[in-house]
């Protein structure tokens, strides 16, 4: 039998200490809901001692049904001086009504009398006490030993004794923690072999990435028999976060044959990545091992005709299995081969060494030095396409195009209105909206105008809208990129647009998405 | 004497690779003498068989004086079939002057029979050829064993005979190459174990981050005799990117005593980091461990005072010893200590638990729910604490502002106009200005009407403008961010402004930034 690994998910708790994430109560309650479904054994939903909100969500939690994965609830030991009844902290525990509770407690003597400020054997009574509390009161106690690493460095016998002083008192798992991060994994390794001789109790580990060995270290302490591995969705956490799940979970089970969530639930990981991030309103990671945009991203002309014989040659394995896609990228490395990829991708049929596989190569060359990026926007690549084989036609001429945003004293809001001039099929049409900023106003301009002429266009939507400054440095007059995802219910593409006016940028990137969305249609006789 | 360790940079060649990144030539000169001044010992250019810029570099280079590194061409072996003399690739190398060539090679069966469609023994020929031929043509040849690793797992054997062929023609140092990036720590180790028994060459190692154990993989190579690391600046590259040198080096330097650059360069370390990913135009990756924003930052109340009575509580080194710094960041999630800490900074003397504290707090709150984050813009948040103490004076009132932004059929350019009408001291001023787009049109009707009134503004710029989209999947009715960047040659200081339209959210910036330099020169007596 495989061996086997409970995963404990603390991105509800601990991943919000890192810099830009927060969730609301009810985000929190989606994404244990997501992890549960994914086979995460443990959540840990956050801290009520220390965050009223945490407790709402301890109580909204107990009516949300769960399949597989427990709640934890954490806290700290008692204070110095204090009995563990008569602990606020630890009142709060209770009231979480979890089925776990994990609490902290200091490994390291000089944390113990520097930053608590008490005695070594206070500190000891501390953890003893306080795991015995809840052990009475809770299915399930969890002892996380901060700081262990750096402790067990410090003074190796007291850490030690912290950790048989929480064995005594009954916990389920001693978990080791590094919360400096600043660990290696040989030095993790040694470690939880030297500690799996001095206690029975089974083990976990939690550490952080600030030497960029979060993951390796979280496998060092599995291969020397650590059963209980914590961490975070996308590595979220305090300054360079904790030890990130959605590259140790794949480790685990791909690459060590371990069991911790059933496999086929691996396909799931991009998504829950994604989820996640969206809820943090973080942008994801593209170069994010396994379920990044880039992870399985090539973009070398070599690689890629190797990767379309044999896949195995470029990737470590098949990004399918995490659910992920293999993607490839055009830009001016490119071989014609990526060009090619792509153009058969959109039906275009080029034959290598053609004037046309060359001049499309000039044209992107020459709009990549403008600040163009067709990465993510494939429509615009495919206009461009069209363009350099002389069978583009536009589906309107712009004649004349104003946007005015105005605000007088005692606005709440600025007014925002648009206007366009264009012909359609030969016919002039003048059209003004409003709109909650400028570039809205002028997509509903846009739309007003042309929805008569092309039905179709009522199905569209602008699903994403991206703005990146270019030469941040300029300030005010800086280049923008705009990039723009609509789909229509059935499928979704991106394009882009470039100036230094915002307004002209959104413009480009507005247009190539009507142009696509028609051309598309055309090309499948809806018209 | 401690051991030392050879770094090898590729940021420039492999680095590229990576999704988004692109370098000019003049880039890739002012990156390589960024990376010598850094220490670094070997610098790889590009290829210049596959890319006509990369020769030019090549060029450039050489009239460049450089202190310490190497700089190295890239290629590969022959092809099959052809003599080195033969071979243009080998030849352009050769072009390139440079005292140090590196060619890969294919250690992987599999590779060389389904990629590259030869037999297993030309391609042990095609290994010794290229290398002897580069031997006779450069002071120092690198051989770097593509898919080393999975060649390895497959054919042992074979895999170890690729090496022997490269050490019997010569090659000063055979680089282990973990092409696909998807072995971890215990296997890297374990392999170049036993590869030391069998080469007696100084072996290097080349590691991408697909396990997201680049880092650690780079490391265990390290502590198993492998005296030469390749990375890039940041782990730019291909996928997932390269083994991280920002990481790396300090983990070498600081953690593990090993000589690699002098320890006084590791202050540079963050400013290099910075200036790779301006040149590359990617936004920095907050995160990044040891040179990132947010790698000692701090939020959690706890950690802030316990950090601020002893750093290394909640610090693995000193920041400073990269060139990083501490951060407090100002956060729902923070406890009263950190605004004190930031009020303490601005000059603010804000007791604890006094109504001001908890106005600010509420005040916090609300505008974070609104989708402002003051991390980055703390004169935006020093004008909070100001207006909740009642201390704020605005330095003009609004009375109307207005932006237009005009396009007729065969502009080149779209035309931006802004006009704003206000009280300065109770005169009024009404002004009109344009601008390359309609948020540099506002900035200069602004200053246009300010600026007599308070000649210092004269001095400020605007030396960073960022939008980024809350809620992105609104599309163009989604909510903006605006962070502005300002400086007056002896300070710069960051301001942000939120709503659904760009020109409103850019305007509370300008003019959270105005006000913040008014208010400090006058709190200078300069006025």
């Amino acid at each position: 039998m495989a061996r086997s690994v409970k995963l404990y998910d603390t991105t509800l708790r601990d991943g919000t200490q890192g810099e830009g994430v927060a969730f609301s109560m009810e985000d929190k309650v989606r994404i244990a809901q997501r992890l549960d479904t994914l086979g995460i054994h443990y959540i840990e939903g956050g801290w009520p001692g220390s965050n009223p909100k945490d407790l709402r969500f301890f109580r909204r939690i107990q009516d949300v049904p769960l399949k597989h994965a427990r709640i934890a609830a954490f806290g700290a030991t008692r204070r110095p001086g204090v009995s563990a009844e008569g602990d606020a902290n630890l009142q709060a525990l209770v009231e979480a009504r979890t089925p776990v509770a994990t609490i902290f407690g200091k490994s390291w003597d000089f944390h113990v009398t520097h930053a608590l400020g008490t005695t070594l054997e206070e500190n000891l009574a501390m953890i003893r006490d306080s795991v015995g509390f809840l052990r009475a009161r809770f299915e399930e106690v969890i002892y996380d030993a901060e700081h262990f690493f750096d402790g067990f460095k410090a003074d190796r016998d007291y850490a030690l004794e912290t950790l048989r002083a929480a064995e005594a008192a009954g916990a389920h798992c001693l978990v080791l923690c590094d919360t400096n991060g600043g660990a290696l994994p040989h030095e993790i390794g040694a470690i939880v072999r030297e500690v799996r001789r001095h206690v029975r109790t089974p083990l976990g580990i939690h550490v952080h990435n600030d030497t960029e060995c979060a993951v390796a270290n979280s496998l060092a302490a599995v291969l020397e028999g650590a059963g209980h591995v914590q961490g975070t969705i996308n590595g979220f956490g305090e300054r360079c976060g904790n030890a990130n799940l959605c590259s140790i979970i794949p480790n685990l089970v791909l690459k060590l044959g371990i069991e911790a969530i059933p496999e086929p639930n691996l396909r799931e990981l991009r998504e829950v990545s994604r989820f996640v991030s969206e809820l943090a309103n973080r942008k994801p990671w593209s170069q994010q091992p396994y379920v990044g945009d880039s992870a399985f991203a090539h973009k070398a002309g070599m690689h890629v005709s190797a990767v379309l014989k044999h896949p195995e040659t470029y990737e470590h394995i098949d990004p399918e299995r995490v659910g992920n896609h293999r993607r490839v990228l055009v830009s001016e490395l490119a071989g014609r081969s990526n060009i090619l990829w792509k153009a058969a991708e959109y039906g275009l049929d080029l034959a290598k060494d053609t004037p046309e596989t060359r001049r499309i190569l000039e044209q992107l060359k020459e709009l990549e030095d403008q600040g163009f990026l067709f990465e993510g926007a494939e429509a615009s690549f495919e206009l461009l396409m069209e363009k350099a084989l002389g069978r583009y036609r536009p589906a309107f001429d712009l004649e004349a195009l104003r946007v005015v945003v105005e605000r007088r004293q005692g606005d709440h809001e600025p007014f925002s209105e648009a206007t366009v001039r264009l012909k359609v099929k030969g016919v002039p049409e003048h059209t003004a909206a409003e709109g909650n900023g400028p570039v809205n106003a002028l997509d509903h301009a846009l739309r007003k105008a042309l929805e008569e002429f092309y039905p179709s266009l009522r199905e569209m939507t602008l699903v994403d809208y991206k703005v990146r400054i270019l030469e941040e440095t300029a300030g005010t007059a800086a280049k923008t990129r705009v990039l723009i995802t609509s789909g229509d219910g059935e499928e979704s593409w991106g394009t882009v647009g470039v100036s230094h006016n915002i307004i002209e940028a959104s413009w480009q990137a507005l247009v190539d998405s009507i142009e696509y969305k028609l051309k598309r249609d055309e090309r499948r006789g809806l018209k």
